[in-house]
């Protein structure tokens, strides 16, 4: 069987390393290129702790450094979810994967114009790097057989009541994506805030008793932090910890898990308090083409299993 | 037992008379003035309705005519949801009660400043006139106990995806009575999604042979339009109709059959897409005081007997 | 020959109170009322500053207290220009007119409905009472003749590059005025700069040696501050001071003096930088409804000696 | 001497041909590549003009195609201004030279990266180039001493009353180029309002007799379409022909012919009815770093002189 190419463009982060660690483990996965920008972290640490995390998971995957602050505006970050080193309270060894000589605008492109196949372009950040790729080399896009993309929200938000972190961070560069004409899948909120696992769950990790399960661990309780933000007034998930961004990695592999719909999604980037929320067209209202399948369906038993036995599985590998 | 007095500021609107209806038929009420504001069709259509339902009704009620348009934005009619009319197919003989001498702002401003008590303010349309009056004269403000308004939405909406029809008509207007300091109850989507008659449920209408059932019960269908809207991806109500206007004045009878918690509430007048949109801060982000009471849960079988009681003791009186 | 029956609207505020000392010293304006709103200074200090400065002119008018706020922006006051107290470095006796019973709006609103002839509106602060008083009462509109309007400006801003102070403070209250369909005469920037004394001119009134000579040249003094704020590139003012608001008493005594042509002019309520900006259509592009006459030449003789010999008579007045 | 490299990015239409004639006729700029965007014409048209006129000066330069849009808005071209074609109503021969086979942004980079020395960029048009190759490449920035940009307005505009075209076209790629910490020299509509040629002055060049004088005294004539655009009730330019283009190239050649202040520039990209708008701080209040000298003044004569010396030697290289 052909592996699927991809990129991963990330800003790690707790999710972040977690959608990482699915991709490591995948037999399916071919990933040509890891990307970072800033948005969980800044650009220093994102970049770093992806270093550090791929190093760690003995991958020899190119990464490289993107842009450093969003279009327009400036960088808010979300230590308080992903502390302030952005992996919680867990270190890593210092990584051995050098920051690639070129950047990651010049690798992307490199990576996509090379490529005799369309590769599949997992997102599971503010897509500042993504967004001024298209912007200046719009060439690449007939390269991207879609892109798997954790951000965005139907209803509700996680960050303003009506936005989530990753498009209120850089709207523009959403903006620029989401109307580049390439197929977007996006997990958002109304996704994610399914694609959970519980605290008690934690424990199973806990048992395998390794550095790795310890780190996971840890990194899962931290972001319960997280949890608190439930949408408004829906049933309170006060337990169950949400990973975003493992799910624009798991709807590749297992496209079969999810569920979604598609609709014309347009990115707000004006507005005194809504800047960065995407409005989803859910009552087919403006005509326009449809341009992103929404998910909000996720069989949460089968995508805790997949992540479970990653870790089980790296947890394995690394034990050898 | 003292009367509640109140004033009824509406564009009617099918649920609008039937708000009208319930507020007519409770002996709680005391209904000091009914104004009226373009939005579910033009002030010229909506004033007419006014009084030729209230005249149909037999009730004696100053009507006053308010503004015609909105503050900034350009007039936008619900023509589809309630007919070129605004009252469905249906067909009311010419009203006996006619228009104030007086406009809707100076009546409301006399009926405050003149009261010994303070008023509920029902409101139920997009806010013109309660807006253009509070802007005016802010003095009428600490006569008001509080406003029971039917608008807005914590999550979704129903006119773009995320706004309601009565602050997408007038964003500014709400904004100014939002930021009033007059305490507001809001039955938003959030709450009137599940304020609804099903179809089936007519037939007890129906039932009744009269021609105030036929009335009622046309409107009810022709309404059903409406409940094609339904929130992203949740249960399709499409049998239940939903009939906004009349949680308003069912909460001023009846609170106890509503929940809701406090939040700070505010409105996005500016934005591409997303002007008319209530800021819900449900995760108590802006630590800004808590302005509105959001209501999100209703006892739905108490509210459909209310509803359907009011429409018997108004046709027993009817036909006396 | 009948006088003509005007209302002043203003904000004193240094050049205000020049501009009331020139129509308290004409035989040809009927002062009906005078109203104030926060501006150069808050509500609270420019009424008081017209009462106080009306009482010492020994002139027996109405002032009524107007809004506190504008519509939606916060307030800015321009203390730097006018003083902590609004007037520069003078004080005046207290006051011996009291603060109407009635609101500026609802004393606006009588006296022009009650009017059998049209009214010239006299506007030299940020128009929130106007605005005000147009969106909830439009009846009056067609009680007034026009508005003389001390504000905007076809090029350049005094307060931002793009804004006059006067629109800056209040965007949306001028918005309702301009698009009101009441004729505007516009004294903007583009004629104020042009309408000044000249430091050396105010000897002529210190030669009077009375304490009325004394506070106006002070006021001129203090108030040379605001000429500093040239427009880009032009010849330098540095000696002249711009008596802003007392174009706008002036042209409804003597228009002759004035020339000025006819545009559409819009205002920008939004924008990151340049809200509050008059945008005046000087090249016809917009093909809508020429609504201001925007004057950009003034006889600046004719207009010093008008000014000075108001000061003299006035001076004698008070000496009887 | 050394020859001062230069990379043109620009949309012709008229006045970058001209612009590009002086440039070319210059004995002191060494032209390392030409780019070309939207906005005067589409993309497709502006990159015919700039081969078909580079290729008729017999100069051998690579023509790099730029992006199709600008970044956010929908292209609006000048067609009224600069005709179908964009060149008036002059047509020149098939050009020789072809579209390079890289696009404008890799070719910019890599001239820039690869240069041993600073480069001074001459920008004509509505800079989405420039701002994209900025975006996705900021390491370039320091490969280039300053931006000679045609562009803005410190008052007043052509387009809209507040708006120059150039920005009015683009204004989120201005913004970024304006922010991006690259020296700016701005030859605004201050400027190039008083960098004309007059239409008796067009005989100079006629009287040549040749068929590249015939072109330029076309294409001059056409383009006096513009000169209707005035400031705001200035002196009339009614029979001059403002080349506003031709400054940015006769800077970098002849900076002593200009005069100009250092002011902290910003565009505004929000706004109903600004978005566009250059505003220069000319009042001094932002505080913020001078980023853009703003040219104001010209010597006149020697600008023509200048002008219509290229014509003449270019004309005497041709005819050789």
């Amino acid at each position: 069987m052909n592996k699927i190419p991809v990129i991963i463009d990330c800003d790690p982060g707790i999710d972040d390393v977690m959608a990482l660690l699915l991709a490591f483990s995948s037999d399916e996965l071919d990933i040509k290129l890891i990307t970072t920008e800033p948005g969980n972290q800044t650009q220093d640490k994102t970049i770093y702790n992806a270093r550090a995390f791929t190093s760690y998971m003995k991958q020899d995957i190119e990464i490289a450094r993107g842009l450093n602050e969003p279009f327009f505006r400036r960088l808010e970050v979300a230590a308080d979810v992903h502390g302030e080193s952005g992996l919680g309270d867990i270190t890593l060894p210092e990584p051995t994967i050098q920051e690639s000589s070129r950047t990651a605008i010049d690798a992307m492109k490199d990576v996509l114009m090379n490529s005799p196949e369309p590769i599949v372009l997992i997102a599971t950040g503010p897509l500042t790097n993504v967004g001024a790729l298209f912007l200046a080399h719009p060439e690449v896009k007939e390269k991207i057989s879609y892109i798997s993309y954790m951000g965005g929200a139907a209803v509700g938000g996680n960050t303003t009541p009506t936005t989530e972190f990753n498009v209120f961070v850089d709207p523009h560069a959403a903006d620029i994506v989401f109307r580049s004409g390439v197929p977007i899948v996006m997990s958002g909120l109304d996704l994610t805030h399914k694609s959970y696992v519980t605290v008690d769950e934690i424990a199973e990790i806990e048992e395998l008793g390794t550095e790795l399960a310890q780190h996971m661990s840890s990194l899962m309780k931290f972001y319960i932090h997280n949890t608190k933000q439930t949408p408004f007034h829906e049933e309170n998930f006060e337990t169950n910890i949400r990973i975003h961004d493992l799910c624009a990695v798991s709807y590749v592999i297992t496209p079969e898990l999810f569920k979604g719909d598609d609709y014309h999604v347009e990115v707000e980037t004006e507005g005194r308090l809504t800047a960065g929320t995407t409005v989803v067209d859910y009552m087919e209202r403006t005509g326009l083409p449809k341009n992103v399948k929404v998910l909000h369906t996720v069989d949460r038993d089968a995508f805790r299993n997949q992540f479970f036995n990653a870790i089980k599985k790296m947890d394995r590998q690394l034990g050898q």
